[in-house]
This record gives structure tokens, C-alpha cells and sequence, in this order.
């Protein structure tokens, strides 16, 4: 059996785990390191907290393959250089892959953890056994990962699968890109929320108030109410699920995939959102790539970071 | 010195020519053949004309690699079957690429027609040197082909790139594929005049008159009387670009190529069309994608067809 490790990096905390062949975790542990460290040390501190992993793995050190780091920030995956870390400048421009394997004497591998999580569901989740998938992670922002002929595909600067900045809108909603009408202001959780917010204000009526945590609207209590038959949860949702269809359509007919994948905190809602979103993606496809397609919820849940992470290893090593 | 046969295939009449490994024509001719044949005595008859054409060119045999065919039917590139041939239903069902391959003696491969000239631009055109390319052709229809990796994509179904059939307004105008809002029904050749017919029908100056052929509104006339100051001629081709540049901008930010090439007859208006489409394509895109594309036209023009179905040989063979 061969073994991988995935290293999910949020910033100062992080979760490592190792997995088997089978994209089962064997074990995980979580790890926080001190952002005013030296760039040099903080690498060195989390090739500590890996090896602890692997060492309260017992796994034989020759069956562990390689390490794959996933995370939000802005990085080079070619080099394996962070250049904007998410909350830790002392890591900026930091060669975080050679640091790691430099300390732990294994290949080690870095990308964007949307990416690293669309490699994780195409290996072992949604994905399994396809070669073309698009995966979209709906959550505070919107991102995509593509899969194409069983590789992950980056583009020419690394950004490709960038679908939380689709401009749905000319006119519409600004965003802090700079652009006009980007798909994540209106379905990443602050659109959703918005959305809601305004209607409620405007006085529709809402069973919303019986689940909210600490009074504050949230996707999670919007599809709780949504759940229950609350009209306008209901609506919110459904909106939310034709505009993202309508984006879908598009990749569809561009890319003509296996499968379209959505996960992300939002994605918990799942066919509130998803089945008007499939309506409206098959309504506005070319027919034969839109019957090919299947639009389903991610399946690796709250480990799809980590697994995703490990998986980046596998996607390089195998 | 390496050749490719590459046969630009039309319906009842091809272009039959030799490029050699710059991708300049060292032969061509053209051919008819008779609908009303049988399938195989078709397929016979396409040998015959190619095996003139590589008699007369006098290049040696074993030079010659294999031969490519580009035809806008409906087909299977895997298999080398043509399944709804255009004009000719006596060769639905055919193995083409067998068929040709038995007699001629040389790796056959067969692609639709958008896909082979978007080879013929990547290896030889506005594309040469480049990785990641996404070519379309505006003509009486719109249609893309996606190269990613230096490899064509084509997708589960074989349909990727079909990006004339972009739904841009799910309550838009109806298109023969079922949908609504295709983005052909808009900027192909159709779409254009059509725009252009609802403005001068209204009453819209317009000095149109002097540049048409048989008293026939084209989108070559458009360009002409835009290129010489027509104001409703300069509207409807900035319209075009302007729609063009929308889709151009998801398509950005999806896959993050290092070029988009514009062929087809309507891509002769140039500028007219593609500096608004540049202009909108940058507003709307992700600006880390949009900064690294060049919109730019295609290069082979009227030998688009056949350097772009020797291409397909130079593909599958390189």
C-alpha cells in the first residue's frame, strides 16, 4: 500500500492527514503555528507537526509517497513558491515545497486548495472514474478547479477555473476584483445573504427568525428555513441555482464534462440549489453536451481539504 | 523533410493539399464527387483524387506521414466514423478513415472542420509557439476549438468548443438548435445582417447601398461602408464585438489561454469587430487571465481549411 500526505494549510492553522490508495484518511491531527516566526521557521514548524503525523502513523517511511500542500493563498504550483500567504507574510516568496521535502526527504507539492479539493473529489469523491470534471467550491467566495483528460488543467497563469469572477452582469453588483457582476457576489454567502436580507427588509415574510444562530442569517439557516417550506429561503435559494445553471451552461457547451461538481459550505443546501440549477444549466446548454453531464454534490465533506491536499501528491506522483 | 495530405472536406466538393512540416502548401487541387455513389465507391473516389494529388506533387512516398479530414459533419474523431455526412447521406455510417487508410496506405485521421482549423492556427498560424489557444470562426455559424496543453480537447461527447450555441439571454432570440439566446443567432452572418436590417428598415441612415453585391446586405458589405465611416455599419460591428467579448471573458477566466484567434469570413471586418471585442473582453474578465491573452485574427485565411486538416496528420502523428 502506498501512503500520501496532506497538508491543508488555512494559514496559521492547518490540518494534516495521510491517506491509503484509497483516499481513506488513516489518520489526521491539526497544527497552529506563530505567524511572527521567520518565514524559515514556520516551514520548519510544519515539517515538525507532519512528521509527528507520520511518526503517529506507524506507516513505514518508504510507503509514504510524497506531501501535498493546499491552500487559498496566491502561489506559483509549477516552483512551489508561496507569494501571497493567506495571513502569514513571513511566508511571502517563501519556497515552501523545497523547504518541506528539503526537511522530510519527500516530494512535496503545492497548489490552491480549490484546486487541491477538485483533484480530491476527482479521485476519490463525485468524481471517481471520470477524466472530465469541473469542480466549483461555493462558500465565502466562489472558485473552480478543471480536470480534463485526468489531469488538472491551470492555464497559462495559473488561474484557470477562476468562475468566482464570471461576470454574470455588466452593470451589475461591484466587486473588489474591480469588475462588474461577478458570479461569487451573488451566490458566494455574503450575495446569498444579500439577497435574502433585502427582500426580508422589504417586509416578505420569513420564518427565518426559528433558525438563526446568535441572530445572525447565515446560507446554513437559510436552507434550514428553506427545508422547512419557508417561501422565501425557498426563492433565495432557487435563485441562487439559476444563476449559477446559467454559468454552467456555459462551461457545458465550452468544455463538454463528465460531471459538474459543487461543494463548499454553501453546497450543504444541496438540491434547493442544485436542482433548479440543473434546470436552468440543461434549459440553457447545447443538448448534446448537456445530456452527457451530471451536476452532484461533492462527497468528500468537511475532509475534502485535506484528502484534496494528499491527492496533489497522488495527481503528481502517480 | 516530413508532408501531410491534408483534405479540406465540404459536402460534394474538397480541397485536396500537401503541407510540409512549416506548414506551407507545396500542392493543392480541388475535387467533386457524386452524391449518388455508394458509400465505398465515394470514399474509393476521394482516394483517387488524393493519390493524383501526391502523384503530381512528386514528393517521395515514405515522406509522405498520413493524411488529415476536416469536415463540418457530425463524426466520432476516435473511431473515424462520419455519422450525418453534409450533402452526402450515402456516407453516413462510413469509416472514413479506414476506408481512405486501405487504399492509400497511410494513418488516416478525421475531426470537424472548426477543430482542424484551430490545429491548422495553433501549429501554423496566429497560435504557433503557444500552449493554451482557443480559436473560433465566425461565419454563417459560430464554433470554437480548444486547444489546451498543446493538445486538442474535444470533451465527453466531442462537442467541446461549441460555443455558438452560448446561451446570452435565456429569453433571446430562438435558435434552430432548440435554444434560446445562441450566441450564433447574434454574431453569426445571419445575426448580423439581421441587426443591421432592423436599424435600416427603421429608417436609419446608412450609405449601405453603394457596397453591395447584387443588391444584398453581407457582413463584407458592413465591413466595407464601417471601413469608410458608415455609422450604422461601425454600430452593428461594435454591437458584435461587444457580444463576442462577453463570452470571450468567461471563457478567460475559465481556462486562462495564452490567445484567442478569430477566423471565418466574418472575421475579415478585423478590428471593427475585435477592438470593441478586446475592449469588453478586458472590462469583464478576471484582470490576472485577461492581462496575459492576445485576441488577435486568424492568420491562414482562405487555406485555413486545408493546412488546418493536414494539421490533424501533423497531430496525431507528431
Amino acid at each position: 500500500m502506498k501512503y500520501y500526505v496532506g497538508i491543508d494549510f488555512g494559514g496559521t492553522s492547518m490540518k494534516i492527514g495521510i491517506i491509503n490508495e484509497e483516499g481513506s484518511i488513516i489518520i489526521k491531527n491539526s497544527c497552529v503555528t506563530d505567524p511572527n516566526k521567520s518565514g524559515d521557521d514556520i516551514i520548519k514548524h510544519i515539517a515538525e507537526c507532519t512528521q509527528k503525523v507520520i511518526n503517529n502513523s506507524k506507516l513505514p517511511q518508504k510507503d509514504i509517497m510524497g506531501i501535498g500542500i493546499g491552500t487559498p493563498g496566491l502561489l506559483n504550483p509549477e516552483t512551489g513558491v508561496l507569494k501571497v500567504a493567506v495571513n502569514i507574510p513571513n511566508l511571502n516568496g517563501i519556497h515552501v515545497t523545497k523547504g518541506i521535502s528539503d526537511i522530510l526527504g519527500k516530494p512535496t507539492f503545492l497548489d490552491n486548495d480549490v484546486n487541491t479539493m477538485s483533484l480530491g473529489e476527482f479521485y476519490y469523491g463525485a468524481g471517481k472514474g471520470l477524466k472530465h470534471v469541473i469542480a466549483l467550491t461555493l462558500g465565502t467566495g466562489v472558485g473552480g478547479g478543471i480536470i480534463l483528460n485526468g489531469e488538472l488543467y491551470r492555464g497559462a497563469s495559473f488561474t484557470a477555473g477562476e468562475l468566482g469572477h464570471v461576470s454574470i452582469s455588466r452593470d451589475g453588483k461591484s466587486c473588489p476584483c474591480g469588475n462588474n457582476g461577478c458570479l461569487e457576489r451573488y451566490i458566494g454567502r455574503d450575495g446569498i445573504i444579500e439577497r435574502f436580507m433585502v427582500s426580508k427588509n422589504k417586509g416578505v415574510e420569513t420564518s427565518i427568525d426559528k433558525y438563526l444562530e446568535d441572530g445572525e442569517v447565515t446560507p446554513k439557516a437559510i436552507a434550514m428555513a428553506a427545508g422547512d417550506g419557508d417561501v422565501l429561503s425557498i426563492r433565495v435559494l432557487e435563485e441562487t441555482g439559476k444563476i449559477l445553471g446559467s454559468v454552467l451552461a456555459t462551461l457545458v457547451n465550452a468544455l463538454n464534462p463528465q460531471a459538474i461538481i459543487i461543494g463548499g459550505g454553501v453546497s450543504n443546501a444541496g438540491e434547493l440549489i442544485l436542482g433548479p440549477a440543473r434546470i436552468e444549466m440543461m434549459k440553457l446548454a447545447y443538448s448534446i453536451p448537456a445530456n452527457d453531464v451530471k451536476l452532484v454534490r461533492a462527497e468528500l465533506g468537511n475532509d475534502a481539504g485535506l484528502v484534496g491536499s494528499a491527492s496533489l501528491a497522488v495527481a503528481n506522483l502517480k
